[in-house]
């Protein structure tokens, strides 16, 4: 039995008596029927954000004193009992489905649901260690992995194209300044990552996990660095091999599909931007034999990653419709890649509140083009990748997800800066 | 019977045909004796460094085929026995007692020791995990950590004044620029840190370990903070106190002399440097408990220690005759103050050159000072500290150690600055 289905037990308990007598909340004798009260012990639970239920009859529940971001319209018996017994990943598919409509700003109400939740220890009591119980992210290896990414970033170029901007680099951005357009703010990321890894013209880098080669492309151009790119992603490695070849930089960027762990070499660099989250924890201190190698005893390498205050595990909707395996690391986690290979942490930067301007750069093209999308897919992809989208907007503005730049290099390595008073030119 | 022990009994074995048969490096037939051929075999242990052994007799041990950078001249059988037994706590005393002189470098000749040590595996092999069972940190139970502190900091500020500089501060300082004097890079480093923090006029600050108070009166001089700093060590707050009375600031700095466990109250920031050290990993999460009950879901805190790249105990001999106590962390050990309170970690420092740095500038003023240190204590008082010194050099130009400085929020805190731009100014 589900911790949520008890919940509806012993709500039921409730309403026969069974259960101690509370005073109910002044709302309460507004809504009469079993799915209201059911639906007050969910909102309960969920911390009581300011948000509102509208059952199919018509019937309101909110017990927020404060004033209502917005309503959410359920539309049968059975979406509601279905959210009952496991409102993390049936409330996303309930929404994907149409069966759950949103009225009001769903960014700001999912963000009230997040900030409520922790208020009230919902993420981090029983209820969610037993939720993560049930539910494990699929592992990692390297058939496995293939898979994994093959699901998320296989969908096709075309839909990517729709809303990543022109860089159609699919990680957290950087705003030099809060005006920075989506195009700006991804190239300032790149020359962020560059300058960070000091990047000098001659040298040569291995990427893990390149995307659509962005990274790579700039690196050569702009810092005149040699690189071999690793991806599993077959569309993303045609893509990127194709661009490289437009822009005449085939000779200086190798696009290579194939697994990280499979990578070979010495680099003056290492770097990887957004893969770590596919990785797996339990492959983190294989990756850093990796970059030990790969690096030897001088260079430096940058990890750019989703992160986490605190091991958890992701969203279990997002990772089981979205990103299949995907687990981002809490710190302590991330360095089983580097701890057990003598790495020097160099340089640790939190870019959250980036990575909630750049999801909502990317929410603002994925509207527009939203039409487009469901003729390419359906209502349902649209609103399933909205969902994502405006949940982690929410999961970077509340701080329940963190974004990581981790600067480091072998500890024998001092040709390192004194200061990053060169970041900031 | 220890493992150096165990060295010794098979170097006797292979001198007596008990080992398998190895050539023997070219050196070794010019030293005949016994003791020559353990030297030859306590070199090999510390990873072959290039150094000469001479003994008592004049003979001369040097198994490395590179140039040499000094020698190690040991007076008598007695002391050679002891640092077969027990190097690493052996040497420091043998050296304290003016048994063992350098002729060389002395910083020069421990970076040796720490790269060869490492480079062969010593510092986490077999040998140095069995070392480290026999050798545990002292507890820092309230009571403890008051005699641990009481140990170092408390030998009199007399003594502290003649090499620390004009701030008293005794912590890693800040170089913006390499050429940047002791005083200026000390008071870099607060305005580096009062950065990193934002401190705004005022803004009440608790700090939790404050040396002689620099940065209490720091930040209330400069940036109209109000502070209150506690310390467990009683010569330290005597003088903090009668400086800020020097200096007007009384009112705005008050010093507590009480355990960092005791701090209460609500704060807009949280601060300590060079306590972290002395804390002791098991009462991490305490630490974190009582920052998160200071700042509540608002705030900002930095913690500014000495770690180290994987979890390792601090050098025997610096803990037992120096530091008792003493535990510089792993990142993933120090996340244990942070995370299990649900901070964001926002911006991790490595300033491990700028300690180097500062460390030589520490020890040229010492030796300047040493005929007075020798007259207010001993020769061997003199020597001991001139090898600590020189030895935390060599940690920090060779990466066995590191300096954090960790910038930190309460998760729901938003009032984040988008860049570190603002710390370069």
């Amino acid at each position: 039995m589900s911790a949520l289905e008890q919940e509806l037990r012993s709500s039921q308990e409730h309403s026969a008596g069974g259960m101690p007598a509370r005073k109910p909340p002044a709302q309460a004798s507004q809504a009469q029927s079993v799915e209201a009260r059911l639906l007050r012990r969910l909102l309960k639970i969920l911390g009581d954000p300011p948000i509102a239920f509208v059952l199919w009859t018509g019937e309101r529940v909110a017990n927020a004193t404060e004033e209502l971001l917005g309503s959410v319209r359920i539309a049968d018996r059975s979406t509601l009992l279905r959210l009952l017994r496991d409102t993390r990943v049936r409330f996303g598919d309930a929404y994907s489905e149409g069966r759950i409509e949103i009225e009001g700003d769903l960014v700001g109400m999912l963000e009230a649901v997040y900030r409520s939740g922790t208020r009230n220890g919902a993420g981090s009591g029983a209820l969610h260690r037993l939720a993560t119980l049930w539910h494990r992210p699929r592992a990692n290896s390297v058939a496995r992995s293939r898979d994994n990414i093959h699901h998320h970033y296989d969908i096709g170029n075309e839909f990517y194209k729709l809303w990543l901007g022109k860089t159609m680099a699919y990680t957290c951005a950087y705003y030099p300044t809060p005006a920075a357009s989506l195009d700006e703010a991804q190239t300032a990321k790149m020359d962020h990552v560059c300058r960070k890894l000091r990047l000098r013209p001659g040298e040569s880098v291995v990427e893990a996990g390149c995307g659509w080669g962005a990274l790579g492309l700039h690196m050569a151009r702009h810092y005149g660095a040699k690189v071999r790119a690793f991806n599993i992603s077959h569309e993303q490695i045609v893509f990127a091999r194709e661009r490289a070849r437009a822009e005449g930089l085939a000779a200086q960027v190798e696009y290579v599909e194939d697994d990280y762990r499979n990578i070979s070499g010495r680099y003056d660099a290492f770097v990887s931007v957004g893969m770590l989250e596919h990785v797996g924890i339990e492959n983190y201190t294989r990756l850093g034999g990796v970059i030990r190698r790969a690096l030897g005893s001088d260079g430096r390498g940058l990890i750019h990653t989703i992160g986490r205050n605190r091991p958890a595990l992701l969203h279990p909707w997002i990772e089981r419709r979205i990103f299949p395996g995907a687990c981002p690391p809490a710190l302590s986690e991330m360095m089983q890649v580097f701890e057990p290979w003598d790495f020097s942490i160099l340089d640790v930067e939190n870019l959250r509140l980036h990575y909630a301007k750049t999801l909502t750069h990317w929410l603002a093209l994925y509207e527009t083009a939203s039409e487009h999308i469901r003729r390419m897919f359906d209502e349902r992809f649209v609103r399933m990748w909205r969902l994502y989208l405006a949940g982690s907007i929410a999961g970077f503005t509340t701080g329940t997800m963190q974004l990581f730049q981790v600067v480091f290099a072998p500890r024998e390595n001092n040709d390192i800066p004194l200061t990053r008073a060169h970041l900031y030119p």
